[in-house]
């Protein structure tokens, strides 16, 4: 019986999980959140305990790793974490090699979570898709001939910084009207916010969702407010639908991958949001030009299920 | 000895040239212009006799085409041309096959031409590139993993209609600001001649190139004026320019290829282009992004060593 242990380092939160080799079923399953001091050391320590309890005294026969920021997959070197400090430069693949003595693969999780869908979500039976996560930020990972496209920097996947609307406002990456500024739910978050600040008394749903508490809007609070009728956060959640379909459509154009699996809590927002990406995404693409845009299946354990596929491809 | 066959039904123009595998010198060279009348069955007269001529009484080993319009390589079927009537649905690969017995490869110019930049031209060497032809169209053809990528429907590098200027002037796309509405040869030309009509007497550089006859006014022409100093001309070139550079940037965030080569006559509109181009590329892409924008080496023979490396990929 071979044994896979899949890791999640998610930034907020840890997982491990366990699975014998070819089941849908996990064995075993433990979850903690990072505490609030975290550090890549504390990281570890609490990854450490999770794989222990999960498989006392054995060994699995290989170890898939996601982790939420940018890695080096060929050599399995975290680059850094945006949540945690300390990853600079680590070497995660080469420390869990030598601790458990068993071959481990690393990736980033927008790859993970696309090959996770491949595998055994959304994207199943399909040779081509672009997993796009709209979550804090937005970005993507590739598939293309059955296998990750990680392109020649390791850098592929990054719809978020596409430009869609030159006088848009500024992003974090210093351009105007990219896809994330427009589309990632701590960007509308902010400006709703901003709106709201300008004209406090203008939104009776924002009243009744946050009172006079601006820093409670979040993403999810604005698709809330959309889904109740409120004139602004429409406003601003069907723009980022908008320009994540723009960038969807252009997307298609260029690669003309067979499917888009897109995931992520922004996601979650209603079929309305859905329909204007959707929609967008079809008008800005040539006609000749067919694609799907369709929910992920994975859910929270994307990245663990992941996990699973990047071990089974990488480490055979 | 084993002969290649290179066929480049071109639009305007069809060439044969006759290569030994494995060696860069034609052993022979034909070309022709396309009858101002033709159609799919004159073209593919011309064509036999070009072969006829280059090979007398005898077989090549392998035949490769570069079409000038859109392919289902897979089947070596032309979907049509945008420039010769009758092209419609012509099973142009069994077509020569049986009618020469050898091994047949068919593709469109822009896969062709990436192709060809990889294994004879300024992508030597590299794994992922994205040649990108800017002329009458802007289109292009991928290579990943050292294989030709087509997408799933075979329409994957259509950089020429992504959406870079959301305010800017109507594509025949449908579009507003398209990278080919704004940085193709004719629709600058068209700009120019428009802005001329209105202001009749405004540039003494044009009115030196064309007189009063405005219809002269091509890609090329707009380029000349432009090195002499037209101010309108420089506008509109280098608003092409930064169009084109903001579909490389975005590209090299979504792909991160190695290269980019750009082939096509507007690409020879000078120094001060090309330094546009590179400009807003670099600073359209994330800065962990690296790439590098190259001029093509193969200049008008692209399409046939494109196509005897299509032959030596395809029918080994």
């Amino acid at each position: 019986m071979s044994l896979i242990i899949a890791l999640d380092f998610g930034g907020t939160k840890l997982a491990a999980a366990l699975v014998e080799q070819g089941s849908r079923n996990w064995l075993g399953y433990e979850r903690r959140l990072s505490p609030t001091n975290a550090d890549a050391q504390t990281d570890l320590e609490i990854m450490r305990s999770l794989i222990h309890s999960l498989l006392p005294g054995q060994k699995p026969a290989m170890i898939g790793v996601s982790f939420g920021g940018p890695v080096d997959a060929t050599t399995g070197t975290v680059r850094l974490s945006h949540h945690v400090s300390g990853w600079e430069n680590i070497p995660l693949k080469d420390l869990l090699a030598q601790e458990f003595g068993v071959p481990v693969s690393v990736d980033n999780d927008a790859n993970v979570a696309a090959l996770g869908e491949h595998h055994f979500g959304a994207a199943q039976g399909h040779n081509s898709l672009f997993y796009i996560t709209v979550s804090t930020g937005v970005g993507g990972g590739w598939i293309l001939n059955n296998q990750p496209w990680r392109g020649a920097g390791g850098m592929a996947g990054e719809i978020g910084h596409m430009v869609v609307d030159p006088t848009g406002p500024v992003c974090l990456c210093r351009k105007r009207g990219c896809v994330e500024r427009l589309a990632s739910g701590p960007y509308m978050a902010q400006d709703v916010r901003q709106r709201l600040e300008n004209h406090p008394h203008s939104s009776e749903i924002f009243s009744t969702l946050v009172g006079n508490n601006l820093p409670l809007v979040t993403g999810k609070v604005v698709s809330e407010a959309a889904t109740l009728g409120d004139e602004l956060a429409q406003e601003v959640l069907y723009r980022g639908a908008w320009a994540l379909g723009v960038g969807i459509g252009n997307v298609a154009n260029l690669i003309n991958p067979q499917l888009f699996v897109l995931g992520g809590s922004v996601t979650k927002a209603g079929n309305r949001w859905w329909e204007v990406v959707q929609k967008t995404a079809r008008e800005t693409a040539l006609p000749e030009v067919d694609f799907a845009v369709v929910p992920a299946a994975l859910g929270d354990d994307a990245p663990l299920w992941g996990a699973v596929a990047l071990a089974e491809i990488s480490c055979l």
